[in-house]
């Protein structure tokens, strides 16, 4: 059986492990990014993580998974605001130079998508779309074992979506973008406006205040299922996937408000349409596991 | 040179071509569709119409366009509100047993954005999102030469794209979907509360009336490069295109609202996918010429 390298390079860890042709991770190795001591250092790390990995010299393919938008054909990124010095850097051919085995760049969500589209939840579908809701959101097309990443690599760039233009200005999104609306920050901000900066840290907080039938706490849940139910109508309309496969932090507070999301959607989408499903994402490491399937995408053809 | 015969096969007209490689349209016959006489009536119809091209027995594909959404593995209509009778029948499949050449069959808007793509304002472009504005609005997205049209046929129906949440319901669309709020319809419905019913038959008036300087029709050109603006942002963000194609009679105000509208959307996406391009549909058959497109993008497989 073919295996392949996936790396998963965060701002703050590099994880490389050995993943099969079926997803299974044979070995992993983490260590911490040090994006501080510069580029050159960050690949000198990664390689030697490589080979850390025992059998590295048969891998078919490695692939890479990065923060931020991709240029996929040259594998460079685009903006690396989490990897400062990356913006423009020739990872991807410096990896392949050093191994002389096919490396393929991609942004991470993208890669988790992917991950999650040929061995996760939306394993065997034709059109999977991927949605992380944690606290950010992003999203990613897989058509035919195939990320659509879009001219720019901005293809899933989801967090931008206009839910509600009757918002107020948030940040540099859109006014009344999802992002600042339903993702685990946004979950936060509502929940320290309505209950005071102490009551709430984080997300699971309001979801607790809810289940236990605060009104304040449910309202708020309310208006998120609401605001993502706007958001999967307008990917479906623009799509129409088979499958949404969501993943994300607060998916743990699914049981409060995803089944209320599910049937504004339902309302808002075509007759025609309603064959698509919602399935949790369910693998531990998208991420690494879809980095590593990019050669398998990509060398295929 | 390979040729092709495309169908476009509407509720009022049936349009048969032989197009070459090119997109070169050889030879074009039309009919009344006559759908009250029934589906195989219309079946031999078009049959008679095919042979009737100079040359039908060499060509090496059929396609067909029709409007509404298309199951198209089976090459059946999904619904068929315009065709009463062709919900389920499996016209590809009659069409290639005639004939002996493979038929395939898509929706009218996947088949003009496919024209448009191969061999119109797209051509030589990855990813191109095709969006008609007209009477209704409709959309498709190209990649690689192929239209991605979804899990049901419905990809692209981008009229049920919520704009503005804060809207009147209209009809069976999402209330504020972009459809009621910037198609020529919409335009119409707005130019006739402005203005009165008879001074206002269609959107050209509002348009003509904002050419002169009416305060009340610049009003809501604007408002419609506005939602126009979020609904192209939308597409943006979930597919990034190398560049929209746009057509439909609404383009005819183009010079009323266009630029408006190309602000706004520029504003309304990241710095990162300023690269996308609004080029107009430059086609005047692409429907039929992407019809005869179908067999040139799947035989290729």
């Amino acid at each position: 059986m073919k295996t392949y390298i996936g790396v998963d390079l965060g701002g703050t860890n590099v994880r490389v492990a050995k993943v099969d042709e079926t997803g299974a991770i044979l070995q992993i190795v983490k260590e911490p990014t040090e994006i501080g001591k510069g580029v050159e250092q960050v690949v000198s790390k990664i390689i030697s993580m490589i080979e850390r990995i025992e059998g590295y010299e048969a891998v078919a393919g490695i692939g890479m998974g990065v923060p931020g938008p991709v240029d996929t054909k040259n594998g460079k990124m685009i903006l690396a605001t989490n990897l400062p010095g990356f913006e423009g850097y020739p990872i991807a051919s410096r990896i392949e130079e050093h191994f002389h085995v096919p490396t393929f760049l991609d942004n991470d969500v993208n890669v988790a998508g992917m991950g999650e589209a040929l061995q996760g939840a939306g394993k065997g579908k034709d059109i999977v779309y991927y949605v992380t809701i944690s606290t950010g959101i992003g999203g990613a097309l897989v058509v035919n074992q195939k990320v659509i990443a879009g001219r720019n690599g901005h293809a899933g760039e989801i967090a931008n979506l206009i839910i509600d233009r009757n918002r107020e200005k948030v940040n540099y999104l859109n006014v009344g973008a999802v992002e600042n609306e339903a993702s685990g920050t946004a979950i936060t901000r509502k929940g320290k406006a309505a209950f005071g900066e102490d009551a709430v840290q984080h997300a699971g907080d309001v979801f607790d205040l809810a289940r236990k039938g605060n009104a304040k706490a449910l309202e708020i849940c309310d208006a998120v299922a609401y605001d993502l139910a706007v958001m999967f109508s307008q990917i479906a309309h623009v799509v129409d996937p088979e499958v949404f496969v969501v993943g994300g932090g607060v998916m743990k507070g699914k049981d409060v408000f995803f089944d209320k999301m599910e049937n504004y959607f339902r309302n808002m989408i075509h007759k025609g349409m309603q064959t698509v499903v919602f399935m949790e994402a369910e693998l531990d490491e998208p991420g690494i596991i879809g980095a590593a399937m990019l050669p398998m995408a990509y060398v295929k053809e």
